[in-house]
């Protein structure tokens, strides 16, 4: 079926308007996807800091002034608080609700940081010829990141298993988009990273690769959000997990962000 | 003359015993190396945000601890108030002295930020086959840079005056390092950008390019220290241009830092 919004923005004004609710994943091709993290102003210089130290994790396309919900350059005119199509409150860690538009948690202090997303590849890697499986893992591992202040943790991937010839596409194609992610960060068997394949964040426990293919695994942008969450912020709001925020950014000029 | 440091480390310790003065351009190739801007921790948000919003010219590598002067991701164990050769101290926007040690003027609530150069990247060029001059300039030009907060100025470029071939050899070479500069912003006439080419920054003024070569522009890490500089902060430390902070990693690792 062909994407009925032709422009990002057009896209973002039917989640205003309360008209697309659901998933963005392989929604909106060609246009840069995020995820969102807005969390107090207080607490966002050390969380600038987290990104910037795991940078492959938390490439940070955009950050908003405090006070605004404009991000300028990732998409001028857009409002955060209502331009995805489903947010997550959480308050002390906690989640509180997952409404489909955030007016009612915003507060003028929150800065909004957009972190690219590997959603933004997904087709170019299909445009090059990489044979995809619908399913998509995100799996904790048992690699640190490097803290700062109170976000520490450990770094969350995204799994896909690809044939090996494609595993080597993609490693030259993603190196392409070093704001979503970029190259693959490790190829081959999950317990190298000790990825936890038994218990999946998102897809289903994994008992045995597919035959005839490899696990390609890439820092994701999951991290940064469980770091958040982990320290307790008394507000953060988030993106709900594969309702990305669409940006008016083209995912194949590869020189921006 | 071969390099008589084998280590970025050992080239350090020659600085911080005061053993080596002198720039480091075309010195030790290999290791990539850094501009240091240290500011109070109260303008730092504003800093890094400024550096986000205007990633080719601001790549930050590295960031300490407020009360930190070890860089402990780029150069664990080195003491940036002594291992670089040459500093500059500003005090509410002014030069105050040029010295080779800045542990007199250090305060604890500044923070240091590593800053990636385009020094990185002339010895892989050269490897490359790529015929460079000797002279580099530094030019202003009426680019305007995304402001945040305090921060705010026109973007500051490097120009390299290449062979045709060259310049398409530089772009794919240098687009391989994300975090000294990437890829170039400009090539061929200076007025596109509004090049300041009689009064340059470094450099003799420029007339008219060499016969046979085409100027080639990267924006270049004096940016952020030139808005900085401009919001006349009470206290800043860089390091005395061309004489920048050697790190522990490796140029041709290309995934990191």
């Amino acid at each position: 079926m062909p994407e009925p919004y032709a422009t990002a923005s057009e896209a973002r004004l039917a989640m205003r308007r309360g008209e697309w609710t659901g998933p963005t994943t392989y929604r909106m091709p060609g246009w840069v996807q995020c995820n969102l993290v807005a969390l107090p102003r207080e607490d966002a210089y050390d969380f600038l800091v987290y990104c910037q130290r795991n940078r492959d994790a938390c490439p940070i396309v955009d950050i908003t002034d405090p006070g605004s919900v404009e991000p300028a350059h990732a998409a001028p005119g857009a409002d955060l608080r209502t331009d995805l199509a489903r947010y997550r409150i959480y308050q002390n860690g906690e989640m509180a609700t997952e409404p489909t538009d955030a007016r009612e948690w915003w507060r003028d202090d929150l800065v909004a940081v957009l972190i690219g997303s590997s959603l933004t590849f997904d087709e170019p890697l299909r445009r090059a010829g990489v044979e995809l499986s619908p399913d998509v893992w995100v799996l904790r591992t048992e690699l640190p990141t490097r803290p700062a202040g109170r976000f520490s943790g450990r770094l969350i991937v995204t799994l896909r298993f690809l044939r090996p010839r494609d595993a080597i596409i993609a490693t030259q194609l993603t190196a392409r988009f070093p704001w979503n992610h970029g190259a693959p960060l490790h190829i081959g068997d999950p317990s190298d990273i000790g990825a936890d394949v038994a218990d999946p964040i998102v897809g289903e426990p994994i008992t045995e690769p597919p035959i005839g293919r490899t696990g390609v695994f890439w820092a994701c942008g999951v991290t940064p959000q469980q770091a958040a969450l982990d320290a307790r912020l008394p507000l953060m709001i988030t993106h709900c997990p594969g309702h990305g925020f669409i940006t008016d950014l083209r995912a194949d000029a590869i020189c921006q962000p």
